[in-house]
């Protein structure tokens, strides 16, 4: 008996996660469940992360902007997270309903601590002493994503699509082996299939490359969940809830399939964000620390941020923020306006971004030409431009943005 | 400043406790926000403990369902504690949006404990230095009711209208002046008022007597929360969310206000039980205990039980339990029919029990006789009978309950 124990307690582990229109309904949940009680007869022990019921959390949040205009973030949280503990008691219900032992735990139940950050928490750790005991016990435990507890106690979520980081994250505190997030496409695209008819499916990705797609618009991954998978060297499986394709492996470079590699792997773009302009600004030190730490103060996420050669002592500074931040940004900008010396200061809500990424553009040269250029062939005029070791990137109309992708895509041979 | 720090200490402290029907609404909850912001400006402090919205706990009992067919308690537990987690965040979010600091809590979060037993768990212990330390911060507390946490931090739920003895044992461990459970009734009446058209209300009623109103069939407070009221000798005032009236005290029978009180107080009834008969049980010790031992530990509330003299070494043996328990009684009797030797059982649905209370029957003989006087005048044939030292109950025929009622309120003298 000791033996038997001792071994499951070592055997493979993977934590699977479900997203909101995965266990939408009770149906779709039922659905999830006899994929759980499949993936189990293989003997693998499971921890399954669940998102909120889809429309759950809009339900929610509607509720909470009708009963205050400016709802206090500690109690929206404490009101959030609820979403989540029905889908994983619903599912948790399920499974026992099948003979399957079950346990739904909440954030606080799992202990994944957090930092006290409310509607925007950050993971600190997780005390798995109970899971495992719950695991080797033979029981299946449904997690649920989005939500931890402070040091106090208090409730808090993680942001939107906080589910995958929550997974990776409990795949990282247990030590299992692969992480599959469950989605409704068939893994990750060359480009979004929905604006390049002949983008393919990529078997493995690195996470370098991963993160650099999930940045710059990819919305397969969220971008802090590949962090944490690239930090933990988890490696994170994305595939889809209606099909048995294996998906494609988010993994360390040296452990992807292809040998020769191409040197893009996808091209990525985003139709979320605005660009912000500061005319004539002047040109000494402390001017960007001052308004990009105004603005990390508010939690605001900038992207692109270019600033170019100053003439005659003054220079003009560009950024890029998401659509929903645009309102405050633009509010704690100007109210900074004379404090860095500016003119004046634009708002463009018209562009989108477009990168290539690629881990082999750090051996072969010629990639951001090559981008240009066939940007260029495509008409597309070419507003900002900004790069990182294995991407590129350019800030264009939102209108073009579908012609870019296709040119690109086209231009460095990822068609099918 | 200190000073001031230890007078909110010693502030006097009120727990109020809204119903689901209060809070069904964003609305509602407004409403509710505005009765406790006009409270808190006599700078009394506040613990508002809030029940589901209405139907939440019945629409996600309704998902535990369809989800499977007898769903596992401890997920049921934790799927409908979000109902109260819900409601009191968002009457959080709109007492903060009036300006008013406020802060919700779960059971957890209140620590309180309460033992294993899902779905009908008992409150244990709270700890209330936490609270306190808000309280004294200014702030409101919302407390989700009808839940708590057990020794390993699974969610608990108290059962229906658990509400009202969080309520109760809140306001209990943290010496609170006053109670007040908050309903859709001013208060509690000498009989239901929609069976009775002449029933008045009571200023003050003792623990004792709302005790037994509350086990015959009064819905207007839980009679866990009456007994746990008494316990700790609490003050419980029952009002109306709806109007300014001062409502009922249930309070100690010193405290009550009549010094010359009527010898009943109010006529109880209730249609929601059923009587099981075992015919003809061999008259031998041990035979009550097996059948009541078996039928408690499946958490099954027996009330009335009736055993006469026995014949020939045999006798009747009669009970009633809730509607809702019948088809599981009925199985745990049938099965334990041969043990005690019992020729058969008969279960009958169409049964009413009309009860007098009053702590003035005492001191006064002849309120029996008087009861059964009053049924028999009316035509009303009695089939069981029991008391107490307070009061008188009688089970009829279901149909005649309404008749019964209103012939014993008039011949107490209870009218208005």
């Amino acid at each position: 008996m000791a033996f038997v124990w001792y071994r499951m307690s070592i055997m493979s582990l993977v934590v699977q996660k479900f997203g909101g229109s995965s266990v939408g309904t009770v149906e779709k949940i039922a659905l999830v469940a006899r994929r759980v009680a499949e993936r189990r007869k293989t003997g693998v022990g499971l921890v399954v992360v669940v998102s909120a019921m889809q429309g759950d959390t809009d339900r929610l949040l509607q509720m909470a902007h009708e009963a205050a205009k400016i709802p206090d973030p500690r109690e929206t949280d404490q009101l959030l997270a609820t979403g989540e503990q029905v889908s994983a008691a619903l599912l948790a219900i399920t499974l026992k309903g099948m003979g399957i032992p079950a346990c739904s735990m909440t954030g606080a139940q799992l202990r994944l601590r957090t930092d006290g950050i409310f509607s925007k928490a950050r993971i600190v750790s997780m005390d798995t002493e109970r899971v495992h005991a719950l695991l080797d016990a033979g029981n299946v435990i449904v997690a649920t994503g989005f939500q931890g507890v402070d040091a106090e106690g208090n409730l808090t979520t993680l942001g939107r699509g906080g589910s995958d980081t929550s997974a990776v994250a409990i795949a990282a505190a247990l030590r299992a082996d692969e992480c599959e997030i469950y989605t409704d496409v068939l893994g990750v695209y060359t480009a979004d299939p929905r604006v390049c008819p002949d983008a393919r499916k990529l078997d493995t990705i690195s996470f370098e490359e991963m993160m650099e797609m999930a940045s710059q618009g990819s919305k397969v991954l969220q971008i802090r969940s590949v962090e944490l998978a690239m930090n933990h060297k988890m490696p994170v499986r994305v595939r889809s809830t209606f099909s048995d394709d294996p998906g494609t492996l988010v993994c360390p470079e040296e452990d992807c399939e292809n040998i020769e590699r191409l040197v893009v792997c996808g091209v990525s773009h985003n139709k979320d964000e605005a660009k912000i302009t500061l005319r004539s600004v002047e040109d000494r030190p402390g001017v960007a620390a001052k308004i990009f730490a105004a603005l990390a103060a508010a939690q605001i996420n900038v992207d692109v941020i270019i600033q170019n050669v100053a003439h005659d002592g003054r220079t003009d500074l560009s950024f890029t923020v998401g659509r929903s931040d645009i309102a405050q940004s633009e509010e704690i900008v100007q109210g900074l306006l004379n404090a860095v010396g500016a003119v004046g200061m634009d708002v463009d809500d018209t562009i989108a971004k477009v990168s290539v990424v690629g881990v082999g553009m750090r051996a072969h040269a010629g990639v951001a030409a090559k981008m240009f250029q066939a940007l260029c062939a495509a008409g597309i005029n070419i507003q900002l431009i900004t790069t990182s070791e294995i991407k590129v990137t350019c800030v264009i109309n939102r209108e073009q943005v579908g012609d870019a992708v296709r040119a690109l895509h086209g231009a460095f041979g990822l068609g099918g």
